[in-house]
């Protein structure tokens, strides 16, 4: 089964007791909407990428945290694009969840997110007890205080947030997580995956303030042009277009080169390159290039 | 050391690193605004005597569900306070989370609670790991979809809410995860009691009725009369003052009587009594005997 059938499964069954029908309806299908609305599902690909890397492990423990993350990173959407935040209607070329039912229904799919996210993880671990701790503990770090991406999202309420570790909490944290939490499920030493969290972050990242700064509303699916609007921190502001660009392809290198020897080290080389291309925006490239 | 100081001391040891220089100031602070404004820390109180009563097992996996529940129980009512929900700008006498730091860093500090709340449970059980699993399922099914506190409030967005369910969901569901995690944590059976968590929450949710339709605004320190305004189903509404009231002692006697045989169900019944009396509204109490 590929990776992206796997994740989509793993889903579904991890909310089918949670939205049956003893559940309130509305805040049922919000959170189907947050999940099922076209998800390049990055993080947890990359998960199971580690985990299969390094061995495999325990290949339920490995869905649990891909599961996981996918819902901390939608239950972060969701209430990224409420009105009291980015205040977005739309997220990947659909209405937002507040758009469809209402902030009071979004907020709390958001909740239900994080607190399925962790239930499906442990259970995941069920045949291995002893990796429920690191795993929490990986996932944890890459979500809540002080580095997490909650963190992150609440440094841009901050007068002067340090841009460095703003960066690292925003994005570079779950990918963090997604690479370490992966390594655990699989066997490995979540300390030798830390750096291709790290730079995968960062590189997802730098392309979104490249998508945001230059695409058009009908290239990309979200509204554009929001960091400048907003006054955020972006690698555009800072490095120009093609500084952007240079440091991306850098960022892309350094992901590559940090991968540990292990027992699949070539084939996730090679798909960490394949990913970085469909990362930056390609009229940018070619209008770089040219 | 007392229930109340043994509470206080985990909690603040919970939140030391989430909270420390690292985190986002406005954050950090009203993690702890929202942690340490006078609540009567009814839900851990109510696990740590159950795991007493059940003989103590793990004091530190209790001290987690403590925690645990305390957050959960925390970031539900930061959220509900904010203005897409009842819009209060007051909890227990003081300004609320987002009345002092903004609809955004509450928003993100009742997330960050709920990631705090996992973190705490499992770093709790890190002597007994083969409490993880259970724990977590008790206390995600209080909080969680399809029948916890989420899905209580949730329950509020839809036409025609099954009256029992939602009271269950709304304020039931959290005191039976108190007692069932609390039972496990202390090595009891967490199935002989599911009754007494059900039966004080519904104590509580019904006082916090009788709260809500009588009292002053100075006696009480949350806007009152809100049930009724926001057409919310009310015990004071289906049974009347007098029967309300009533109901209330039934519930307190149910609840004691479920309390199954153990080491501690002496002097546990003593206290659910003690606890009861506490509930209701005195002058309440005095008007209805007169």
């Amino acid at each position: 089964m590929d990776a992206g059938t796997r994740i989509e499964l793993a889903l579904e069954r991890a909310i089918a007791h949670a939205t049956d029908e003893a559940a309130p309806p509305k805040l049922a299908e919000a959170v189907r909407h947050a999940l099922f609305s076209g998800g390049a599902r990055v993080r947890p690909r990359l998960a199971l990428a580690v985990a299969a890397a390094c061995g495999g492990g325990d290949s339920q423990a490995a869905e649990g945290v891909a599961v996981a993350l996918e819902m901390l990173h939608g239950a972060s959407l969701v209430h990224d694009d409420m009105p009291c935040f980015d205040d977005a209607a739309t997220r990947r070329g659909k209405p937002s969840v507040h758009a469809v039912f209402g902030a009071p229904i979004a907020l709390l799919a958001g909740d239900a997110l994080i607190v399925l996210a962790f239930e499906t993880l442990v259970k995941g671990s069920a045949g291995s007890p002893e990796l429920i701790a690191p795993l929490m503990a990986a996932v944890t770090r890459g979500v809540g205080m002080p580095f997490g991406i909650v963190a992150g999202q609440a440094w841009e309420s901050e007068p002067n947030p340090p841009a460095e570790r703003y960066r690292c909490a925003k994005t570079g944290a779950l990918f963090v997580a997604a690479t370490t939490a992966g390594a655990i499920a699989g066997g490995g030493d979540p300390r030798a995956w830390r750096a291709l969290g790290h730079c995968l972050g960062e590189a997802y990242q730098v392309a979104d303030d490249l998508l945001d700064a230059v695409s058009a509303a009908s290239e990309c699916d979200k509204p554009v042009g929001r960091d400048a609007a907003l006054g955020r921190p972006s690698a555009v502001t800072e490095l120009g277009l093609g500084g952007a660009v240079r440091r991306l392809g850098t960022l892309v290198e350094d992901a590559v080169a940090s991968i540990p020897a292990c027992a699949g080290d070539t084939e996730l080389k090679e798909l960490v390159r394949m990913q970085a291309v469909r990362l930056a925006p390609k009229r940018l490239l070619e209008s770089v290039a040219a």
